[in-house]
């Protein structure tokens, strides 16, 4: 049997705009977190921090943080996946006291982002994407935004209803928010609001996407026996490039890392009471729904309609307000959402959001674009659950065996258009606004192109261009052309809805 | 019984100035390790780099580098505990495997820094350095050169004597680097050489300080049985100021890791057949090898006066050429510790610099300033050891205890100096030269000034004022004024030979 690791304490500083510098939110979250473990000793203190030399220009951060708790001496290691740091750090802890050499084990997790400009943030933050698409000026949200179009295409929504089914979980995350008083936004939005806001990448507007946000959590997990444990961690990457991909719309890396969670856990979907999953962008809160195996995929928007996603709904998805309205201080993030999922299970919610009768929950933590992901299951220990030795999740993850990444085409002069946005919130250096696609080439690769015109639509015949380093579209006048052999790359096992007519 | 972890593989790049990108660095030890592991699966890849967004501009790093190395889908995490990060990600991937949830792990650490100036690359190291010092221009190698001038000064050695020995530091490096074919230097150096070189920051000269290096090094982990056996680790943290410790002349965090490293392995000093340590400057070595128990504290350097720790001597110590002559790309020289121990251990060094009938090898690896330090302890199983149930090692880690940190106090016009340097290489946007001293205040606290004249001695009294941020110190006209009450600071335990004579 492999040995049990349990969460003793949590704690965590009100999201949003602080005057406190980052090792100063971090000591409050930890001292917190001590208080809330009862514990007399803390063996280990592990450090969440995505990009801090670049957003504070302080390093050898581990250390300065157990100067800062006026701990010297104590071991301390920092790790880091990106936007998933806040659940790899939780990972990396738990193996930690998992192997029998630490007992106790802090775990802090931060970020400090508001004192930065915008575009500077939106630059630091746009690292994370593969050099041969950050190279066109392509950010995090104008890469999510071709996802959210390339879904909205395969599960045929009408402009109208994927503005409305993305309004509506932005309005149930504030709802949401509105009630967690650690939460960055605690104001209801209505749908005026969501349409009245402006694009940030077309179809996504400034409600579809997470703030920018200070703030630190904390977790003490321990050998010692308590009320809440650690029963599945899941864990896997994906290509660093989103056109090396097999599908825009569904996450290899959450399939795969689900898997793994479900397994370990003994567990399947139809198990989890709620889930916290990683909202960065609204549209990401579907996809992960599906992933995850909650609902089939193409379908997590019915989820949505339907109202079934709401925190009194039959699968509470983001009590806590998610990232969209509790914040996403990108480090801090993950751990945010397995402390969330800690009180929910102990019960010890405000009642307003408690979430009745939980006794398994679920978080899912994407890192970069969906590349470096995490699943994370924790669950109460006090009714006795049978273990089966023999067990198979009722989840199918589909195609998660790995592939070779493909070469980068020599020369393309024509393909189809797979996705596009226009992006305005462009990162430091690039103009703006800026059209961006994805096309399919002949030989079945998928490319990123700029476009100079924003009139484009799904499944056109493009031609294309080479200017320096980067590739230009524009549709194609002979639109037939080279209609067959392309669209080898996508999957078509992963868009169950594309046969449909568009949904009524 | 603890779960073992065995080393199964092994690979390194040539250290150097290199023209290959970072990831390409770590993709080649990787598929060396991979290859000499001869394990058909990895389960995790550790990823070990220090500021690798500042010294590359990437971000996202983890899931970067299994996208290089062809493994989209396996789970990936970054480590980072500043230049002991190498040491950090191995202590964090041997507990993933002692936790029993992974087999095979694959651990690669690496930096790229040749490409920058050098003055950008002072600035980036010296971010590690706690603000209230880095405020005045205090660099590594300053902070270092102020440790050495009080080493010199309780051991009473006279100037020439310290260039003597810290000559013979490295000129021994340079020889042992001069046999490893993956070492930066090669070329053996004379005294001649060294007294030739410029002073960095005195008494340290070119000589003295370990070079900026590209480089990788990747280690396969596992849990079936191997040659090689994990048998200790220690990690421990310390002030982040250097002006907070109780000694200038001894590292706590080594102290605290290493007494943790002997319990673990149930070894003591002279067990140890060899071991790496961290000269990121010369007398680093010597405090290093006082500090793991080898040599009573204050007499380190006579043991290099004699030979013992050559290559052929009793005690080698950095027959890799260590941080000075092998290199030092921050992130990774942990991991090349290690590995060297290991392949020493296994007995597959090129003849000239094979340590015959090695079994037991130990590594000390100092993160930041000495305060997020290692010791890793690797043995050969291939002979029966009976494992004492209950062991203390003959180790005296002195005076491990945590203690409060400071307050820093609220104004000072006098104090004793306790050492100083005048440095030549100063941080971007510092002047140079800058002299810098520490000096122990009337209510036995450190503080750093700078000060206008580089003609210092230690134990004079010295008039201090303000001028805005800083602290500017000057030799006082009146000599005898407040000899009495200073020096509290220092823990007199710590330096046995204070009390002697000078040094014959």
């Amino acid at each position: 049997m492999p040995t049990e690791v349990y969460v003793a304490g949590v704690g965590m500083t009100k999201f949003g705009k602080s005057t406190l510098s980052l090792p100063q939110l971090m000591v409050e979250a930890a001292s917190k977190a001590i208080v809330d473990a009862r514990v007399s000793t803390i063996d280990y203190v592990f450090i969440g921090v995505m990009s801090v030399e670049e957003f504070t220009g302080e390093s050898n951060f581990a250390a300065l943080i157990t100067d800062r708790l006026g701990l010297p001496g104590i071991p301390s290691s920092r790790v880091e996946t990106a936007s998933s740091t806040g659940s790899a750090v939780f990972e990396s802890a738990f193996y930690a006291v998992a192997s029998g050499y630490h007992r106790n084990v802090l775990i802090i997790a931060g970020e400090k982002m508001t004192h930065l400009p915008t575009a500077q943030t939106t630059r630091i933050l746009a690292e994370v994407i593969d050099q041969g698409e950050r190279k066109y000026g392509a950010s995090m949200p104008s890469l999510a935004a071709m996802i959210t179009r390339r879904y909205q295409h395969d599960a045929r929504l009408s402009d109208e209803r994927l503005q409305s089914i993305l309004s509506k979980v932005a309005i149930k995350n504030h709802y949401n928010g509105s009630l967690n008083p650690y939460a960055q936004f605690r104001k209801i939005i209505t749908a005026e609001d969501y349409f009245g806001s402006r694009y940030v990448s077309t179809p996504l507007r400034t409600y579809d996407c997470a703030p920018i946000t200070d703030g630190a959590v904390a977790i003490v997990l321990t050998l010692d026996k308590k009320l809440i444990r650690v029963s599945g961690l899941g864990h896997a990457t994906d290509t660093l490039a989103v056109r090396h991909r097999d599908s825009l719309t569904s996450f290899k890396s959450t399939r795969l890392a689900a898997w793994q969670a479900y397994n370990m856990a003994k567990l399947s979907p139809k198990d989890i009471s709620f889930a916290e999953v990683h909202d960065a962008f609204t549209p990401f809160e579907i996809i992960g729904t599906e992933d995850l195996g909650f609902f089939p995929h193409g379908e997590g928007w019915m989820a949505v309609e339907e109202g079934a996603t709401s925190i009194k709904g039959r699968l509470p998805i983001n009590p806590s307000g998610g990232l969209k309205a509790r914040g996403h201080p990108v480090g801090a993030s993950g751990l945010a959402q397995i402390a969330e999922v800690a009180q929910q299970l102990r019960g010890e919610m405000e009642a307003s959001r408690q979430i009745p009768g939980a006794r398994i929950g679920l978080t899912q933590n994407i890192g970069g674009l969906a590349n470096n992901n995490l699943v994370t299951i924790l669950e109460r220990t006090d009714r006795y659950r049978p273990i089966p030795v023999y067990f198979k999740p009722d989840y199918d993850p589909g195609d998660i065996r790995p592939r070779p990444i493909p070469e980068e085409p020599s020369s393309v002069d024509s393909g189809i258009l797979e996705t596009y946005t226009t992006l305005y919130t462009t990162p430091e250096g690039m103009p703006s606004p800026l059209t961006l696609g994805f096309l399919s080439t002949p030989d079945g690769r998928l490319i990123m192109a700029r476009s100079r015109q924003e009139n484009l639509k799904i499944g056109q015949a493009v031609d294309v261009e080479k200017e320096g380093d980067l590739y230009y579209l524009q549709p194609s006048p002979s639109p037939e052309k080279d209609a067959e052999g392309v669209r080898k790359w996508l999957h078509r096992a992963l868009s169950p809805t594309e046969r449909k007519e568009e949904n009524p």
